[in-house]
C-alpha cells in the first residue's frame, strides 16, 4: 500500500495502485444483519479471483487493532477489483467493521462514493439484510431503488420492488452510500435478502440468494457450490469480531476506567 | 438538484436553482413538540404551491435512509418559494427531521441562517410547541421575540407576549434558529402555539392557530378546512418516522452489535 | 455586537469594541459548585460598572436557547472590562454556561485564553469551589497555582497554598482556563473557595470568602453589603438555568424521540 | 516549553527542543491493564536519566487538570529522549491518561506516530497487558507483530510469537500506535506482558518481564533492583490518578448538572 499521512483524525482512503477500469459498477458488502452482503460479495473477491488495490481506514471504527493470526491489523474496509474479459469491471468492498457512530457512518459513506466516483463508477449497489421475523426456505430479494426510474431496469432481474409500501429504513453504510451516492449523481440501489432477524451470525441461505440476483445484474457466472463450506470457514471469525466489537461498545458505554487494554485470545 | 461534493462530514445545502426573491421572510417548520410546525408549514407549502429549490443534508441526521414509496431518500430538510403576487415572498423550511445532537443543532441552525441570509431574506419566524400540561379547546400563540423592539410589531398580530415572566428554553431547530438568526443580524422570533404536552404525535389544533397567527403577519390567506384531513394523512408517516428514530436513538445508545441493518415496513 | 458569521460550528467570539487596556488581569467566573466563582464575579461586574464588550457562544453549549424577561438569548458567556483609574485594568469573564461537552471545555477553555492573551493580557485568574463534604463559618480560599515561582505572591494575599499535598482535580473551565493558560504563556492561577458541597445552589459566604482574597489581589474595594441580597436575586434564576440544563442532559442521554421543544415556563 | 497556539480543539505536541537523534526506536508506555507499559517505561526513563524534550496534550483527554503537588498540570504524555553512547537512540513516551473517547485514540495515536516519524524514527515498540484470567509466577512475554517478516528478528529475543492463533484485540493506544505506524512505513510491533486482568492497579511483576526483554531489544543494561521500590512509590498516584478519572467518566455520563467542580483532596 503507498503510505498515508495525517493524523487519522478523518477516513482515509490507502491505495496500492489506481485501476484502470471500464465504466465500473461498486458493489458493498459490509457487515450487517446476517452478514448478507458480506459474504455475498466476499465469495465473489474469491470466486473472480478480485486483487485488492485499496483499504479504508476511519478514526470512526473501534479504537483497537484485531489480531489474526499473530498478527496485528487495524480495522478496515477493502477494496479490491475485477476486470471483466468482456462485461464491465467491478469494484468490490468488503470489511471488518462498520462504524459504531452516526456522524461516522456518513462520513465514511461519502468517503466511499467520492472514492469511487474518482475511478470512473457511475453505479453502485449496495448489499444488505431485511428482515421478516421468520425463516424462509427460499428468501427473496428486494430491491429498493433511489430513482423510480431504475425499477423497470431491476425487475427484468427478478427483484421485488415492492417493499411493503410503508414507510422503513435502511441504517447504516447500505442505505447510507446508496442515498448519498444518489446525492452525488451515481446510479445506485440496494438489494435487500430476506432474512429472519433471528439473532444468527450469518445467513447463507439470503446471501446465495442476492449472488443469485447479482449474478444476472452483473453479467458474472460463479459457482456455488462451496458457498456453504466458505460460510462456515468465515463464520467463525465474524462471530469472534462481532462479540469483540459489541464488548468493546459495551466498555465505551460503562467503563468507568479511562482505558483499558482488553485481550481474548 | 445540482450535485454537491465532499465527504458529508458537514452539513450541506444542495440547490435546485437559486430563486430571486423580493425582500423574503423565512417561515421554519421543523419537527418538534406536537409537530405543530410542521405540520403549519407543510400546510402553507401545500395551499400556497410553493416550489422546491433545496435540500439539506447532515452528518447529524440519524444514519439511515428512508423507504418511502419503495423508493430510498436521505434525510433532509426541504427549502420550498412562494413568490408573492403582491407582498413579500417566503421561504419555507420543513424536514424529515432535526439532529439527535447537541453539536449538530448549532450547526444545522447556523448553517440554515447563513444559507437564507444569502438570499437576502432578513427575517425569520420559528415555531414551536408550548407545553402546559393541559387540553385547550383554543390553544393560544405566543411571540417570543430576539429583541425588544420587536413585540409592539408582534402584538399587533394579536399574538401572547408574556410566555410566563419567568426562565424557560426553546429546545432545538425553533429556538437556535432564531437565536443564532439574532446573532448574525436577522430579525427573528418563534411562534409557539400551546399544546398539551401530553405524547400525541400531532397536535392540529395548536397547528390551526399557528397557522391564523401566519396568515396575518405573512399576509397570505389559505383555506384552512382541509388542516384537518391533510394532518390525518401526514399522521402515520410523521409516526412511523417518529418511532422509526427513536428505535434508532434507543440502538444506538443500547447495541451491543456495532452496526444492524434494520427495516421495518 | 458586531455580527460573526460561520455556521456554528466552532466556538466563537464576539466583539462589539476592541477595548485598550493596560496590562489587564482576567478573571474567570463560570457556573460551577456553588456558583462560587459566578457569583462573586458577577458582583465585581456590578459594583465596578464593568462594561460588557463581547460575547462566547459555543455549539458545545447545551442546544437550547433561554428564554428570560419574555425574550430569547442563546446560551452565552460575556466579557466586560473595567478600566482602573489607577491600577491595572481587568477583564471579566461571567456567563450562563458551561459546555457539558469534554471535548467542547478544551476548545471553549482554548478560546478564552487565546482572546484575553490577543487583548494583552498576561495573567488570568480562576474561580471555583474546594468541595470538603462539611459546612464552615469562615471558608478558606485556597489559591492553586501552575507554576510554583507564583507561590511567594499568593503568599502575600493570605491565601492558603497546600490544598492537601495530595492529588486532585478541578474539573471543567476553572482548571482548563488555568491549564492551557499556563500552556500559552499566562500566569495562571486558580482560587477555590472553601464549600461544603452539599447540593445546594449558590454559597453566598464561600464567593465573600473570594471577594475578599480578590480585592487584595486586584486592589480594588468594592462593598461587600448587598452580596448577599443580589445573590438572593440570581439564586432563583441560577436554580431554573441549572434545573432546565439538568433536564436537557438527562433528555439527550434518554430521550427516544429524536427532538422535543421543551417550555418551561 | 515552546509555547502553543490555536484553540485546543486538536490534539497538539509541545517541543521544549528538537534532539537530533541516531535511527532512534520509540517505546511507548502508556496507561492501562495493570499499567504495565507505564510502569516500564517509566523505569527505563528514571534509569536512563532520559530527558524529557516534548508533551502532548488533547482536547480528548478528560477535561480536568491534575492538582498534584499543590501544582496544576494539564493532562498530557510526555516524550523523553536518551542518547545512547553506542547504540540507537531512544524516545520514550509515558503519560498521566489515555484518551476516553473513540475517535480521540485514533486522532491522539495518528499525532505520535506522525511526531516520532519526524524526528527520524523507522521503529516503534508499544507495551501492553495480556489478561489470562490467571496469576503466575514468572509472566511470559508476547510480541505481536504488524508485519509477518518482524517474527523471526523477535524470536531471538525469546518473545512468544503465538498469542492464541485465534483472533483478539488491542484495544487503545498499544494497539492503534503500532497499527498506525504501519501504516505509516515503521516497523511496528507490541510487547504484551502476561498478567491475571484481575482488577489490580499495577503489575509490577509483568512490568518486570517486559523489562527484561526491552533490555535485549533496546541493547541497554538497568538495574531492576529498585523496580518493586519505584511502583509502590507511583502505585498511589496511579490509583487516585485512575479512581479520578474514573469518577470522571461516570460523571460524564450520569451526571444530571451541566457541570461540578470536583475537588477531591
Amino acid at each position: 500500500m503507498v503510505l498515508a499521512g495525517g493524523i487519522m483524525n478523518e477516513t482515509e482512503i490507502i491505495c496500492s495502485e489506481r485501476p484502470k477500469l471500464k465504466n465500473p459498477l461498486c458493489v458493498v458488502g459490509l457487515p450487517g444483519i446476517g452478514h448478507i452482503g458480506r459474504i455475498a460479495v466476499d465469495y465473489l473477491v474469491h470466486e473472480l479471483k478480485a486483487k485488492k488495490f485499496a483499504e479504508l481506514y476511519s478514526p470512526y471504527f473501534f479504537p483497537f487493532v484485531i489480531v489474526h493470526e499473530d498478527k496485528i491489523h487495524t480495522l478496515r474496509n477493502e477494496f479490491f477489483c475485477y476486470k471483466s474479459p468482456k462485461g464491465r469491471d467491478l469494484i468490490l468492498l468488503i470489511g471488518d467493521s462498520q462504524t459504531y457512530d452516526p456522524k461516522g457512518h456518513y462520513e465514511v459513506s461519502g468517503k466511499i462514493v467520492d472514492f469511487v466516483k474518482g475511478l470512473g463508477c457511475k453505479e453502485v449497489i449496495t448489499i444488505g439484510g431485511f428482515s421478516t421475523g421468520r425463516v424462509t426456505e427460499k428468501p427473496k430479494v428486494f430491491g429498493v431503488v433511489t430513482d423510480a426510474s431504475q425499477s423497470k431496469e431491476l425487475a427484468k432481474y427478478g427483484l421485488e420492488l415492492k417493499v411493503s409500501g410503508q414507510i422503513g429504513t435502511i441504517v447504516g453504510a447500505a442505505g447510507l452510500i446508496a442515498g448519498i451516492g444518489n446525492l452525488r449523481g451515481l446510479k445506485a440501489y440496494t438489494l435487500l435478502g430476506e432474512t429472519s432477524g433471528f439473532p444468527i451470525v450469518t445467513d447463507p441461505n439470503a446471501a446465495e440468494a442476492v449472488l443469485e440476483s447479482l449474478q444476472k445484474i452483473l453479467g458474472v457466472k460463479v459457482d456455488l457450490v462451496k458457498l456453504k463450506e466458505k460460510v462456515e470457514q468465515m463464520h467463525e471469525f465474524i462471530k469472534k469480531l462481532s462479540e469483540l466489537q459489541g464488548q468493546a461498545m459495551e466498555g465505551m458505554q460503562k467503563s468507568k476506567k479511562p482505558e483499558d487494554l482488553k485481550y481474548i485470545g
